[in-house]
């Protein structure tokens, strides 16, 4: 199997939301004299009020709509649910909002990236919008190659469209194509159009220290990026 | 005015296409013992084949197709009409339509790129597709941080489309992103959506040594891109 490009999703397997969502928001929570609320949960609870809106965009139900957008949209919602939305103001909640562009990467990304970029070009392809995806790349002093998924493709994954087009894009066959992620239904989804698959175990990501053994078959299962780059054979040929 | 993002011309701006492509067509034609053809007029005449089949995208008479599917095409003319058509073996063909892909940047591409990255997001707002753009960043060793431009919009500059399109991604208002670029109607196409522009001097650029003085007016005229660097003011702040 040769492998020309790898594609990355970001949120959970490039970058850890969890800790530094709750890290802005233990910040923000304790402005508000709320340090009752735990960080954590707020976190997890902003996030899951994403889900509900990418399925309505998903589903055609609402047209596309970014990810920034989605987020403060879901924002509002969250604070709403824990009671909070008559004390924050306005740039203590925009400041908030952009938590999402203050995402520390894993500790091995930089140098698994660094080496993972010498041999392949390196594509993310997250829900995340344009935008905010290279906010996250350039606070988190990586660089892509290029930037495709949802918004470029004006769909949410796991559906096909964004695993299709960046196969298309790139000009190669779907195999030569590597998804890297921390979600087993994201490589399912990226398998299901013939994308090779790359597992990365983040025990964090999943709010415990445990690590998840795949249950799926991928090609690959690392333990971070630098052990993917010293499992993924070179390319016969550069870009 | 504040600069937020800077968004680049790639062909004649970036990269000397001229001088690349007449180097692998000496190449070529030396193979098909045809040296009797000039390179540079042949490197040429392929450019000048690309703006028809551009411009039957751009008008809709045919649907959005890659740059690189319209450099074939146009291969296929030019080397019809230099009569070498029944000379050059498919293999050939094929090294010399990758010849897009080596294009070298000029003299202070490398320089000014680095000094700019610093302080700006780049992107590449090239009429170029997304794998045909990555594949000159990786071979002229510089990264932007995200590939927009014709693929991304489906649509050829200098319509409208692509530079709202740049503008709308990056969530900055239309005066905040600096096109920069060696052709002036580039520049009069993205000053006429709203955006600040650059003009970059590349004499080559043009086929002789002469020194354009741009006839418009622009927020900036820069010798390359290491003066480039010196003149745009720092944004207020960093992404």
């Amino acid at each position: 199997m040769t492998i020309k490009a790898l594609a990355f999703d970001v949120f959970g397997t490039v970058v850890d939301w969890r800790a530094s969502v709750a890290r802005d928001a233990r910040i923000f929570l304790g402005q508000l004299d709320r340090n009752d609320i735990d960080p954590f949960s707020f976190a997890q609870s902003w996030r899951d009020a994403f889900q509900p809106r990418m399925n309505e965009c998903r589903s055609g139900a609402r047209p596309y709509n970014k990810l920034e957008t989605l987020i403060r949209e879901a924002l509002t919602e969250t604070i709403e649910r824990f009671g909070i939305n008559d004390e924050a103001e306005k740039g203590q909640l925009s400041w908030l909002a952009d938590a999402w562009c203050r995402l520390d990467p894993w500790p091995d990304v930089t140098e698994g990236l660094t080496q993972l970029q010498k041999r392949f070009p390196l594509i993310a392809l997250s829900n995340g919008n344009v935008a905010l995806t290279l906010k996250l790349a350039r606070y988190g002093e990586y660089r892509w190659d290029a930037i495709l998924g949802a918004e470029v493709c004006r769909t949410y994954k796991p559906l096909p469209a964004p695993y299709d087009q960046a196969v298309e894009m790139l000009g190669i066959r779907p195999e030569e194509l590597c998804l890297v992620a921390a979600h087993e239904d994201d490589l399912a989804a990226g398998s299901a159009r013939g994308l090779s698959t790359a597992y990365v175990n983040r025990p964090h990501e999943f709010g415990s220290d445990e690590v998840h053994e795949p249950h799926g078959r991928w090609c690959w299962n690392a333990t971070d990026f630098v052990a993917l780059a010293r499992a993924i054979p070179d390319p016969s040929e550069r870009w």
